[in-house]
């Protein structure tokens, strides 16, 4: 390991993408792996998207502004206004994918060795991105029982230190589906008002809510102008994950600034993709409503199935399209690889994420799994039944 | 400036990009601007990227793997192979641009504080790389008078320290034209041996060599196969800086694995985008001598103007597409920016970049420009013409 550096030493796999040789593997035996591992939707990226980047017949793909390119963010602008928030065009940064966002935002606010606390379980990447930045992550710890919600005040407020720069939320959460009540934003305003950090708000997931529950933006809560940024995506809610186009919003001049510096070293984002964004926006009321009753009915299949699976927990999700279950065993790294290795039903096997990966506490999250639920209705049962069935045979194999 | 890091406050604002804003108002006031400040090349990006990228047919587009499609990157080992260079598909990373490719690499190698050692002038978005990752860059000076080559190997072994963990070297260079020759790549690789340091070789321009001249890759050179990378780009290649995909190429497989570790976390290089890159590799005998032929010409022209304008000095540049002048002014950015705000021809004008930013040592660069030659012979005449005239009106002015 002569000649790397400790960041590339010690630089975390991501427990989403670090079994995927296994998975790779059991399909090169000839066996069908469902990947409710990973958060790739299935649903068809709108014609929309397809159709503009195909029209766009610039002779030069050239590079773009370095914020992205205004007709985008003019539109993103008018999105943001139908949910009551207000940003100007010149208050939105584009990034090469919701990944660019956070880890522009983490590098803007805290140097290395500062701390950013964040609730976990939390979207594994972030503990990459903290990596790179050399920023440390304070988890404040969350439970299962509790659906994930957030503690009471005192238990976040006594893990801030003289290094602790910001707090990183992400509602409706990945990975747990839990979506922050106004209470739960309006205490998070609070301990940032009065001990004078930043919010970063994850809010990739904002149209994915169900059972009439509404999401409340960071941009909601008063009195944090200055002290607080939205990380968005396009990759879900368009479900066009490879296009990596993602935005930063803040009405924080100097942060922007910031940001606007990161991004002109690394000169501009992909151009062709913005201008599909660009046309997913404007056609969003076409597709988004179908697209949600679809994972609304996955979620229920989801949970209904969970409740069939012996020792199993969660509470329902309540948006996004994740959620984290508690299952009857030791290790479900082990489990979780033992699916790939040596279990099939029919040729079939079903693949998740163990969600240690998911925690900064060492230890946590053993005896859970992510379970994303981005396929269809009949392959959404098969390989949750797979997974109960399988979950059956082990656990008689281990006693 | 609350809640903001010290490395969002001191990262450097792009010299290419800072100036911007004075040519947008002077397009507002309708004023033409030629723009040899930023390397976005006027040549038509070829036919057979767009076509492959519009038939692209997936119903969704999904993430791609971390490391970038097979297909790409089986095609850029073929690529390599036509110039002896031998990598195979598993030893090459597909970035998310040159950019990426740098970050990556630099993060791999250095921890917060390390220092890399850089030629300079050298590519200015190398600080805002460095000082995203917290690496300190160690200049090692190189003069207009002997045409941007290296100086003798004390002069850079002098500032190798404990902390030193590599070289970054770029040739064809951006923003000089130099190309390092055998000799000088030779030194730069006993310097690494000897020194147990890295090598990362950003080599972008590999084509860009004109009057015979050969381009000698860093992996050329024998005995650093585990200490070294090579960092590339499809932006100036396939005219289309505006795709982002580029890639790291190395033989260390324990840098190759860091790599890959950041690239997990950032999910994916855009998936279109690798598409048209793989078609753009696969037709490059189609036009890649037009595009240096062409190339060739326009530093003619550049280098025979620049004879023309009294007291500006400059080597002939033997690749790449930039040359760095020295000028007979005492700050150039005063230069660059009363061009945008304070001189036309005829309602044109002629933006450059000012060379002070393509140091690390200050107050270095002061009296240099660099010119991007990217425009067409007719369009760079003229551009080089009204440089030439506004200049002589900036120095009577003055004195």
């Amino acid at each position: 390991m002569e000649w790397l550096s400790n960041r590339g030493k010690n630089m975390p796999a991501s427990p989403i993408r670090r079994l995927i040789p296994f998975a790779d593997e059991a399909e090169k035996r000839g066996i069908k792996v469902y990947h409710l591992n990973i958060g790739q939707p299935d649903i068809h990226t709108p014609d929309a998207i397809y159709n503009a980047m195909q029209e766009y017949k610039e002779k030069v793909l050239a590079y773009g502004p370095s914020q992205g390119l205004l007709r985008l963010r003019k539109t993103i602008s008018e999105y943001l206004s139908h949910y009551g928030i207000k940003m100007t065009p010149d208050e939105i940064f584009i990034t090469t994918g919701g990944s660019e966002a956070i880890i522009f935002s983490l590098m803007a606010i805290a140097d290395p060795g500062d701390e950013i606390i964040i609730p976990e379980p939390f979207y594994t990447n972030y503990n990459g991105f903290a990596a790179m930045a050399s920023v440390k992550i304070i988890p404040i710890p969350t439970k299962v029982e509790q659906g994930f919600h957030l503690p009471p005040e005192d238990e976040i407020v006594k893990r801030i230190s003289p290094r602790t720069r910001g707090i990183l939320i992400c509602t409706p959460n990945n990975p747990t589906g839990t979506i922050y009540t106004r209470e739960e934003m309006e205490m998070i305003g609070k301990i940032t008002r009065e001990h004078n950090l930043f919010v970063l708000s994850d809010e990739v997931y904002r149209e994915f809510v169900f059972d009439g529950r509404k999401h409340t933006s960071i941009m909601d809560i008063e009195g944090l102008e200055k002290q607080s940024a939205i990380m968005d995506s396009i990759s879900k809610r368009f479900s066009a994950c490879g296009a990596r186009v993602g935005y930063i919003a803040s009405h924080n001049r100097n942060f922007y600034e910031s940001i606007l510096k990161f991004g002109q070293a690394r000169l501009c984002p992909p151009t062709l993709e913005q201008i599909g964004a660009e046309a997913g926006f404007k056609h969003i009321n076409e597709f988004m409503d179908n697209m949600i009753g679809e994972y609304k009915k996955r979620r229920d299949i989801v949970y209904e199935e969970i409740q069939h699976i012996e020792g199993a927990f969660t509470e329902k999700p309540e948006g996004a399209f994740y959620t984290v279950v508690k299952l009857p065993i030791d290790d479900a790294e082990t489990f979780v690889k033992w699916m790939l290795t040596d279990f099939n039903l029919n040729n079939k096997t079903t693949m998740v994420a163990p969600a240690d990966g998911f925690y900064a506490t060492e230890g946590k999250g053993k005896d859970e799994v992510r379970i994303a639920y981005v396929l269809k209705e009949e392959a959404l049962k098969d390989a949750m039944r797979i997974l109960r069935e399988g979950l059956s045979v082990y656990r008689s194999r281990a006693s």
